[in-house]
């Protein structure tokens, strides 16, 4: 049981933006900034670090596309892409999905805040990262 | 003059990650957590909007790949992946690039928050995604 397998099957209703063979584009329903949607492959994958090379490549396609369509039509000044893989980093859907949200200048309900962090040894974090 | 295509020329020093003829990673000097890196093509281009589809296709098999890579070895239980577009959604170099940000269980340091946002006809807001 997937709630987005369903929206991809239509047996859920969603407001789609965008549909191909590979890709489904759908309006979130919470709509964080207006024109909020959200872009997922068909096919079921987890998650950015279960999909395949080409169902990835399909859905950025789609997102960047639909980024200009959005950010145009919607008269925004500018948005986010987004991906949260598993649950620690937000992921709430375990199907494969990436936001496109739409700024504006007087938006004020999208915080990304990063806040300060330990100061790290970027050579040793450079080692661990690339496995050596 | 573009701090990142001065990085890329290795005319300024930098932690590379990763890099090919077109595209290049390198660790952010800020660490939001513990193996923050930044994926951007090697072309100077200002935003997703306005990237060719190649640069994009190029970039995000980098990042997918990064990704899997870096939650592997940084042992994180997740990751984001960020784009931000223009400075009103946070962009602070207008070269495009993609952050990946592994998430940890304790991390504390990353906050996305989504504030409650104004109810929207879906209806009303699909005609302006879609121009119609």
């Amino acid at each position: 049981m997937c709630i987005f397998c369903d929206i991809i099957a239509h047996k859920i209703p969603s407001k789609v933006v965008y549909e191909d063979d590979d890709v489904l584009a759908i309006l979130d329903i919470s709509q964080v900034t207006y024109g909020h949607t959200i872009v997922m492959p068909k096919k079921h994958v987890r998650n950015i670090l279960e999909a395949d090379d080409e169902t990835i490549a399909k859905c950025t396609a789609v997102v960047a596309k639909l980024a200009r369509q959005i950010v145009k039509n919607c008269h925004a000044e500018g948005c986010n892409i987004l991906n949260n893989c598993n649950e620690v980093a937000g992921q709430s859907v375990d199907h494969l999905h990436f936001h496109i949200i739409p700024r504006y200048s007087k938006d004020d309900c999208v915080k990304f805040e990063f806040l300060p962090s330990k100061e790290q040894d970027l050579d040793e974090v450079l080692k661990t990262v690339k496995g050596e």
